[in-house]
């Protein structure tokens, strides 16, 4: 739409260089007047439409998609007393519906338990019918007060994508939440983008939750995001909203239930972990734009090089790249800036010295530059993406990894959660909790840490000396 | 979930025919606890998961993909007077955010006019920004007094696509409106469904169109159903909301607008317009599950006949085929029985007999049996798919032929509105729409008619006798 010619701030000026990028690679539009709801540019929406197709993907192997209703009314939203302390003061309320009062206000959904759970109630019946596993991709709702921020704090999350599970034990339904965790692993290695998974205090878990086990990532600044959540709700709903069924002995039992969500947080991570200076840096699977061909155009041989650059294209849309042909009036260079701040993870150029050779030039976005030999160009373009993606995993695991500093004492981890994260012992305590958080400045993020990045051990707690385990602190988004 | 084996009404009796196959066949479960909203049953939202991946697919040749906000602020909701006054008794209001109440109330998006065009303001500059032709697939709400409806009539419509184009010239715009009418008869030719297109009456318009022109089809009880529109907006919106560009000579001109939408509507026309006395039929195109297996076992032979059945899933699973093997333990005709429900177009038996031939035996959802050497199974069943999807096409195009009567007087127009549709001559003043629809008790639907299952002509009008062309009169949904 408007091209800019602008400077991007460094990235290590990270906030400016997050807000910047969104609007320069045309993530999102902020410019939408009411606070905390933004536009997608298509660009943007390129990104999360292949993102969530690979999460589709994970989900369907073993959940069926579904869609339930955006509004609540308010007597199904109030019978859970936990959830809805959790969440009464974020709810939307829509109260009239043209001119007139609505008899019952119907909440915005915050999140769905309120509008699935009288439903499973009536579809389940029998333990034939369990394991229950559904997801969803709908929008929901928070009437965030805080400082909002797009793709991570927002008043309508456009992208929810959240599963509700239903088993006959305890220990399914546990187990189910690991099912969960190591999907939500498998869907961030894909976008190279590497997570700590660790169990929420018991203070911070989801309301109406026995437990929550949080995926989190590092941002540049340091600073945690959350960028998924498990929930074991045990049978905490299923006695709310009456969901039972009948076990091989004839009896009725109480379910017992899972949830768990990504948002479009897991954008926001995309973007942030790979961009640099230059702008979005993206990883081949999920790019809107794999590869962009800019020919090289020279005065006489202006039809011939154009037409070559036609035929790659072909070629490579044929052999089911994402590729796009620039053949804009422009200088290569402004098309260059154009591209990489879009993040387009190849550029190609053909120009004539190329054509004569039977050539091609392939331009990493990072910058690394490969000869490829015309005729082999599809397994040439495929073995550089490969490689390239490859890469991008082991740049940002590197980066994570300088980021976690082990603490042995308060005075440490005050320093490591200056840029990063610490990770200390700690006994498990609210009392010790509230100790570290006030002496480090920052938040108990969780314990029970599983990660490549970290060791975990037992040790004294860094609060009171007593008999302590590995747990996260860290500033949080 | 819960196995139902009922007997469903007959399809001649449609209204009660709709209300239980939506159930029986797990499209949509009516029990949400607010009036016009429902739920997808994940083998609903399977048809229409595949028939909007056949949708985005037709918009991704020529529009992106975007997401706007659900909430529009009522200031600038009330901006299009026109188009305010179409929607305000439908509009559903928020109006807290917790528990404080808003500054500016909040509509619930009836469509996204105003949403998106405040945003075509800032993004639109110059004449190379045009053609802008963007769509998205949200969910929208309509405060709905009438009887509502699953699919049809809704409160919350969850599947709205919609488009919006802006051009530089009117004849551009017009140009589109055409563009996005072959799109949609494509979209519905691969659903198998017959359409006519109409240009509604001036009166029928949406509000702050200049025209416009819909898509209908025609239900088992000879109502039609309106199952996609496309607007002209011309320069109505661009004014209001100041959507000007900058022409090649430097002066700046307020651009000219379509959109055109589609909605789950799309579905219920596949559900009515196919299904029969045993459920749905569905077009292989939109089935998630498109083929299957049901093993004949019998006694000794069991294991060899599982494994040969696992073997075929396996089989036509590699060759993309949506296939699902029922090896539940039940009697065969019980899973007849569901899967005929449920639409599936292809039943493969194998038993003992057939792998002794080598040969399985194909059922089509419409009885038709089709002995299939194993060898060549693929080619086979999908050449048996094929042809079936185009017997379907063939049976609809039938079926919508003979609810179209031409009525020469007023008299024969009210017999045939009774079971279909009527083509009248009619002059296109309202004063003689009224007559016609007073003395017809139906309304008229449209004139520019364009589909092969009618021949237009000019001549008298049935109400007045003066100058004339071809209309539609018509009950509608």
């Amino acid at each position: 739409m408007e091209e800019d010619t602008g400077v991007l701030p460094r990235k290590e000026s990270f906030s400016e260089w997050y807000n910047e990028v969104l609007w320069r690679a045309e993530i999102m539009d902020v410019r939408y007047p009411v606070k905390g709801l933004y536009v997608w540019y298509p660009h943007g929406f390129g990104i999360r439409k292949r993102a969530y197709g690979i999460l589709r993907d994970l989900m369907d192997r073993d959940h069926a998609e579904t869609m339930f209703p955006l509004l609540i009314p308010k007597t199904e939203f109030m019978k859970e007393a936990e959830h809805i302390k959790g969440f009464e003061d974020e709810v939307y309320w829509v109260t009239h519906g043209g001119t007139s009062e609505l008899d019952v206000p119907l909440a915005l959904r915050p999140t769905s338990e309120t509008a699935i759970y009288p439903m499973y109630s009536l579809w389940i019946r029998s333990h034939t019918d369990l394991p229950l596993k559904l997801y969803q991709i709908v929008n929901t709702f928070r009437y965030e007060t805080k400082h909002t921020r797009p793709l991570i704090r927002l008043r309508e999350i456009t992208s929810f994508k959240e599963a509700h599970t239903v088993h006959a034990t305890w220990e399914e339904a546990a187990a189910q939440v690991e099912v969960a965790l190591d999907l939500y692993k498998e869907f961030y290695d894909s976008l190279r983008v590497p997570v700590i998974i660790s169990r929420r205090p018991n203070w911070d878990k989801f309301p109406g939750a026995d437990y929550t086990i949080a995926v989190d990532t590092i941002m540049p600044d340091g600073k945690t995001l959350q960028i998924g959540t498990a929930h074991m709700l045990g049978d905490h709903f299923s006695r709310t909203y009456d969901i039972t069924y009948e076990d091989a002995n004839g009896e009725r039992q109480y379910a017992y239930q899972t949830c768990y969500g990504i948002s479009e947080r897991s954008i926001a991570a995309v973007i942030s972990i790979h961009g640099d200076d230059k702008g979005l840096v993206l990883p081949p699977e999920v790019a809107p734009i794999e590869v962009v061909i800019v020919p090289i155009i020279v005065g006489k041989r202006r039809d011939e090089v154009l037409a070559a650059a036609k035929g790659l294209e072909e070629e490579l849309r044929n052999a089911r790249f994402a590729v796009k042909l620039d053949d804009r009036d422009m200088r290569p260079g402004a098309k260059y800036y154009h591209w990489e701040m879009r993040g387009v993870p190849l550029r190609v150029e053909i120009g004539p010295r190329d054509i004569d050779a039977n050539t091609v030039v392939a331009v990493t976005r990072t910058g690394k530059k490969i000869t490829l030999d015309r005729r082999g160009v599809v397994e040439g373009v495929n073995s550089v993406l490969a490689e390239f993606g490859e890469e991008m995993g082991r740049a940002a695991h590197q980066a994570m990894a300088d980021k976690i500093v082990v603490a042995a004492t308060l005075e440490e981890a005050a320093a490591a959660v200056k840029t990063g994260v610490a990770v200390v012992h700690w006994c498990g305590s609210q009392e010790c909790a509230e100790k570290i958080e006030a002496a480090v400045d920052a938040s108990i993020l969780g314990s029970d840490i599983r990660s490549d990045l970290i060791t975990v051990s037992d040790g004294p707690c860094i609060a009171c000396g007593g008999k302590g385990t590995s747990a996260l602190v860290a500033r949080t988004y």
